[in-house]
């Protein structure tokens, strides 16, 4: 039995705003990069030593995308849905017991869906070495041997040496400037947040240090019900109290280990981190999308759709895309988190919605808005099948222009041609569908009286979000 | 005889972009203002001190822009439109020769369409002080009391006290900035190229000095032709050779004089004079349109249609429009120019067209383009006609979202509600036209192999277009 990767998709990732949206959170971005953070993730754990189907704990406002991703890469799954976030803790429980549902020996990677380590080879050969202490029933973490004073990291205090790994002489919060470096200085190690044990071991622990925990997330498990992919915890999950990993384990119990390791990691927390990992011309400037910088050296430009400039200025992150614009001095990058708070609290919708809203059947973005109408460009996937639907407010144009859509309404369908249109009066019964291979652009005019995403009732759906939800296009 | 304003709306100042483009530039832009610059600029001539018909000369290809801000503010004039640009001594030959048409004794107020003088009374009552130097045949320019030492202008050297006026005993060019501490310590005056005088005066000297310039466009000016409220001044116009006025006359005559005056001005010569100008917070934060700002002071936001934030940065320049993004630190704001030039280098249609087109029935934006596709909003002023017309590489999609289109395809008229759409295939001869009250907005799917607006062929146009231009859509 190979080691099987249990990877948590949790966190908003509000520091990598307006890039980042609750939505479409960081681990579903690359910055740069070919893949997501996500797929990063799930790519890294491709050697022989791991097991091909890695267990995914994700959120499920998130579970399209988390399907989307993992089809992109042709990589299969298990998916648990948490019905509310319970903290690391109680997604490390569902993963570990979802394992022992496979194997009663299994022995999990517990990974974050959101950190950027290039090296797989560096990696798996970390895991590969870690895994003797893991196997004799250590808890391992991996420690990151520090290249500078970080305090925005927690720090570990290494103490006896185990077969392949260090006993856990101390876990520390993240440091002040001066004490980092005192920390640097003695050998301490960067707390990655990732880990490796025998599942359970960590149950182990578990019903011994946090028994609440574990009770909750087994009832949710056995109650789960599967549906499409997914394995759908069920809502007791939120009777389990939010707790890490770190406080509800990994500091109290007796058998902690860290394996100090020096490959290149980043939690890609915050603006100037993804500047580290960027590439960078001889100025020190990245650029991801158009942009053009003169005379300026060090800044981070993330540019979307549109053209960004910068001129004369030096140490800035600039990220443009659809709705927002970010001007922020590196040395700030850290509190962009409390402006998207303050932008929240002031009901600003950019805060927290992508412009593209991603669905089961593919996507959707707004193009323009005002009184009484709207103008969305809507994507279906080959074989995406939008709910069998109406409205009360509003009435719709469809103009297609790529690929060929199958339209149904009030019982009639026929199929449109890029060029060809249809409408959708008001109060009829419809449905959109792609039965071909190429996806089907259309562009969606609607005129109405009201035109809230919420003016939609869903009378059948191939992905079962009648009672799920009731928001959203399709 | 009141004083005979003549405008000159020249120039295309790329140093406020990307707000001001070649096809919007910054006269017919307001930064913070109700009024654009050019309106600012009508409007301080309200005083009973001027003639109530202004002269305007601007270039061919903003004569809708200038036709529009013209109308908005209930200002009739007489429009000289130059077939190319010669630079300042060639249009204010112009316009002082269609003063003399008028009136052989015309004395002329020379203003340039894009300053910014917030006391329209002050400014009055400095030409009412100048005028009797100027009818006397001076030529009198207004020099501007400097509040620092500027690099950006030249300066003026006042002499002997004439009997309201100096006579000048020196224009200067702009100086370093030790220089220019020194002309300021001496009482040197910016020169702000804005005259007064007889303009017979002006045209004596001219004739005198460049009478190759008064020859081409004393011949461009009676070979004229009108169209609508326009004068077509000939093309003979182009040989006139380019050169400023200051150059021409001004800096050789034995009868310039100055007026020190000490009201606010400022040319709005680049963005850290719109900062100069906006009306700032106490941090010193000066915000138009949706812009968020922690942290931070001094910065000036200008933000169309999406949201800008700045977290923790100071003494920048943010620009965002529809299709770019300028970020300059408010010492470089005088190199957006420069900027703006390689990037019309590198063939970036940012640099120089705006995503709104203005055209004489409305305006156009693209809302979305993609391969076989384009998606934009259409405004129809009330009594706007688009041209007859038809494409050979598209066909359109017209949903009209607000108000009552009249569509003529193929002959056959109808008239179209908000909510109805209607299709105009390849090929067919049409027209968009709005005979209501109210705008006419629709949106427009254009689908086919070429999309290019040079894709019209115009068969009948209200606004005299079918010669003069085959680009653009209508």
């Amino acid at each position: 039995m190979g080691i099987i990767p249990v990877i948590l998709s949790g966190g908003s990732g509000t520091r990598l705003w307006p890039l980042s949206r609750a939505s479409k959170p960081k681990q579903f971005l690359g910055f740069g990069t070919k893949h997501s953070l996500f797929q990063e993730t799930l790519l890294r754990c491709r050697d022989e030593l791991f097991d091909r189907r890695p267990i995914i704990v994700g959120a499920e406002a998130h579970r399209f995308l988390l399907a989307e991703d993992l089809l992109e890469i042709g990589v299969e799954a298990d998916i648990l849905l948490e019905p509310v976030a319970r903290n690391s803790c109680a997604a490390v429980a569902a993963g570990c017991l979802r394992a022992l549902q496979r194997d009663g020996e299994a022995v999990v990677l517990v990974l974050a869906a959101d950190h950027h380590i290039p090296d797989a080879d560096e990696f798996s050969a970390a895991v590969a070495f870690a895994s003797e202490d893991a196997r004799a029933g250590r808890l391992v973490t991996f420690g990151i041997q520090p290249d500078r004073p970080a305090t925005g990291y927690g720090y570990i205090r290494p103490g006896a040496k185990l077969e392949t790994t260090f006993k856990v002489e101390a876990f520390v919060e993240k440091p002040s400037h001066d004490l980092a470096a005192n920390y640097v200085s003695q050998g301490y190690l960067w707390n990655s947040g990732n880990f490796l044990f025998r599942a359970a071991s960590f149950i182990e622990e578990l019903a011994r240090l946090q028994p609440r925990v574990l009770a909750a997330v087994e009832k949710s498990l056995s109650a789960a019900r599967r549906d499409l992919d997914f394995v759908r915890l069920d809502p007791v999950f939120g009777e389990a109290p939010s707790i890490s990993v770190d406080h509800a384990v990994m500091e109290h119990t007796g058998k902690a280990a860290v394996l100090p390791v020096s490959y290149a990691w980043s939690d890609v927390g915050s603006w100037d981190a993804v500047l580290d990992i960027a590439e960078r011309d001889a100025r020190g400037n990245a650029v991801i999308g158009h942009a053009v910088i003169e005379a300026g050296s060090n800044n981070l430009v993330h540019s979307e759709r549109r053209l960004t400039t910068l001129l004369g200025v030096d140490d800035l992150v600039v990220v443009t895309t659809a709705d927002a614009v970010l001007v922020v001095g590196k040395s700030k990058a850290e509190s962009v988190k409390e402006l998207v708070k303050n932008l929240q609290q002031a009901g600003r919708a950019e805060a927290t919605e992508a412009q593209q809203i991603f669905r089961p059947w593919g996507n959707y973005e707004r193009l323009d808005m005002d009184a009484g109408y709207q103008v969305k460009r809507i994507t279906v996937k080959p074989g995406g099948v939008l709910s069998l639907q109406k409205h009360h407010h509003r009435a719709e144009h469809w103009v297609v222009v790529q690929g060929e859509a199958e339209v149904t309404i009030d019982g009639r369908v026929t199929n449109l041609m890029p060029n060809q249109s249809v409408y959708v009066p008001l109060g009829s019964v419809h449905r959109l569908a792609n039965r071909g291979d190429v996806p089907v652009v259309l562009i969606e005019v609607q005129t109405g009286d009201y035109l809230g995403e919420d003016d939609i009732i869903r009378l059948e759906d191939t992905y079962n979000r009648i009672e799920i939800t009731k928001q959203g296009t399709d």
